[in-house]
């Protein structure tokens, strides 16, 4: 069998030693055969996190004392890229944070059952590295992580962080791969059951951009329903950036995603491209969703700051008299 | 940041005015920089759709008054095509025609949100429009319209058209690329809830064809249900068309697939291909919903018209006694 | 209209004839042209199967008496190959097989509908073929049968087996293409509906590899329910193989991917690759899923035996008191 070689585990850096971080992004590197150059050793990232109450009784994760938000704010990194994370748990009852898609020794699982999770009052370092894609020994390659992931808590209420999630505390993460195109702006999209990022179904938000303004859009779900995210008067395609890669991308083009929790995607759109200014819906699709008010708006503005088209706000509001969603 | 100019929402002709629509697909085109060869003007495919009242409760659009079905008329254009609809109104409630994956203004969204909808006894046109995969002037490419798409009402019972798609007021919508293969038949099949095509449970469509014809299937799901998609027999690559670009597509091969509201995708077959003629199923693959009836034939002739095998048309009835589906 | 030539189907090799299979792979090549040399026979494979009852209620298959498991075993082979099972019934009630992704005519479907049923105490050969990706006389592309597909009953309890599936009737079916990287292990991870392989919520089914072994996953869906199945630690290509075709692979590389009923896919990871060793959790991501028990352990140990980290085995105990799922 052809053997890669590993890095150990010891040379992971977590907790007070995350300063020596930066030489075994190297060290993994080396253990493939790069597929065209060496592996940049990347750079390392450091946040402080702090998971809070809000009120209502939400939960949240913030970069400062008294600022978190749901979603937690938005991490990116690139491609060989560590982040160091040290998470600061003010509430009173144990949290954490487990990372999709990217690399970390057992001892950031951030989990029950690998016992790294934070007591209240305790802080604790995360430490997550990515990769560059590259050539195995033997031939075939590793994907790098470029990716829209997400983090969240997989400890408050349940061993699996359901009261967590359902609160609050969960936020998005991009890992890019050098030469992706950037956007001019990001937007979370959390669904998490009936709530869009957590909000009362009365009150989904919405999310504004200029006319030609390219808009990145991470959509996550969580919780225990299964949901289909639409948008209208703009499409994606269904691969690893939206984007096609070029005139022979086999990919779909896609308007509507079947999506359940712990999925995540993301694309990039050009704000009204080809179509103009206007209040374009993104809702479920799922059709008692939609009614109870999982729905919100992308509003395009034109460049003296007016939105074409007619805007009835009244009709967006849930409906009244629907029957509790079936499922 | 890189700015594309974008046409003029005031050069989309509608209503009265759709006379005027081909010289602003050249404008659209004009927008960004052709990957190859200047972009085709593409045509303006005009269609009057009636909004109808069925038997037995169901609504059906129709390409001429009391022609109604459900689904409804499958519309088909090529890439750079404009398809303009002009919607009247037979019914007593508003209604609306909302499509996905091509490009349209926002008074043409189909909504109430937008006032985009069409009173009872009233007309109005719908004027979607379709662009060509090319490369903007950052290098970046936009995907072609080319899809398996589909359109629905959006007003009927509630400001998502919830009851308007439960009563069968939807169709498939194709946008082809040019070089696209052609199929001997398309076939639109929804599934909607526990409906197939709006038919009761008892009476599934099937659907024939003779043994090597090149059959497109448009599978479209609505309603609150998740299902999967199943076909015995025949396989396809899960990509745009159904069929693999080359011997280098990485897509899988599937058949079966999950879908939930909203989404659509199609693919080619050739009938019987390696497997022969026969009464092959297509059904839900969830267990209750097959066993509900959510389950009909492709029929698969020989030449002389005969068709393989045994067919046990009895033990395709739903099972009695099966307990109400659980989710 | 391009017709491409067809085996008869009476060149199928069934029951007692399937000794004549071999020739038969070859006329199937000959019905299209090679896309590049002409297509290898491939080989017949023969297993004999035994569809038996289980202690607690279950059923499964096996390959010998007295051996049936759950899930059954798992069968592979590759594009061009033949697999000839010969199913023995020794149950009270009819069986079947019915696959996915293969080639079969239409007395091989494993239906009532088809009469292709094994009654009780009796024996009935399947015949399934498999083909390389060629092209058609017409230029396009045959794709090739390779996949993770599986098989299952399907007339235990209703038409659709929802009996038989539900106690235990299903198994993994690889068709690998030539030139696919071969696993050091395999597993076979069934989601049904509240099981894991059909084992009870409380013990659910760890799998264990050494560092830097090749792992398989055949991932597999059945019964009523849609689940998102997560691995920590480790992620994968959502393509063919899991594995990226090269450094131009568009697909999306994710962790965490939503399935239902008859769903099935399949990935490659080299255990412990950038991550090293651990306990490491997979599960279903529906919140009330993994909380009620759907979450097993993949175990990456060290060449010394040892396993890296904190494993609290309690933390894995469904929880107390979660109320049933939603949906």
């Amino acid at each position: 069998m052809p053997q890669s070689r590993f890095f150990s585990r010891r040379s992971f850096a977590t907790g007070a030693a995350a300063a020596a971080i930066a030489p075994v992004a190297v060290a993994t590197a080396g253990a493939t055969r790069p597929a065209a150059a060496p592996q940049p050793a990347g750079e390392v990232r450091r946040v402080t996190m702090y998971a809070e109450e809000l009120p209502g009784g939400q939960l949240g994760y913030g970069l400062e004392p008294g600022k978190a938000t749901v979603p937690g704010p938005l991490l990116t990194m690139y491609e060989g890229d560590t982040m160091v994370v040290e998470l600061h748990n003010t509430l009173d009852v144990p949290v954490s944070l487990h990372p999709h898609g990217v690399d970390y020794d057992i001892d950031n699982d951030g989990t029950a059952m690998t016992d790294s999770v934070v007591p209240p009052g305790a802080s604790r370092t995360y430490t997550w590295q990515s990769h560059n894609q590259r050539q195995r020994a033997d031939g075939t390659y590793i994907a790098g992580s470029a990716g829209y992931w997400h983090y969240h808590d997989h400890i408050v209420g349940t061993a699996h962080g359901t009261g967590g999630v359902r609160r609050g505390l969960y936020g998005g993460l991009i890992v890019r791969r050098r030469g992706d195109v950037l956007p001019d702006r990001t937007f979370t999209i959390v669904f998490n059951d009936m709530m869009i990022n957590n909000r009362p179904a009365a009150s989904p938000p919405d999310f504004t951009a200029k006319l030609g303004e390219r808009v990145e859009v991470v959509m996550i779900t969580h919780g225990e329903l299964y949901h289909t995210f639409h948008l209208h008067g703009h499409r994606w395609v269904d691969n690893r950036t939206g984007l096609p890669t070029g005139p022979d991308d086999p990919s779909p083009v896609i308007d509507n995603k079947i999506c359940g929790p712990g999925d995540s995607f993301g694309f990039q759109v050009v704000a009204g491209e080809l179509v103009g200014s206007g209040h374009w819906m993104y809702h479920c699709h799922v059709q008692s969703h939609s009614d109870q008010g999982m729905a919100g708006m992308f509003i395009v503005t034109n460049p003296d700051g007016t939105v074409a088209g007619t805007h009835v706000a009244d009709a967006m509001k849930p409906a009244e008299g629907t029957a509790e969603h079936e499922h």
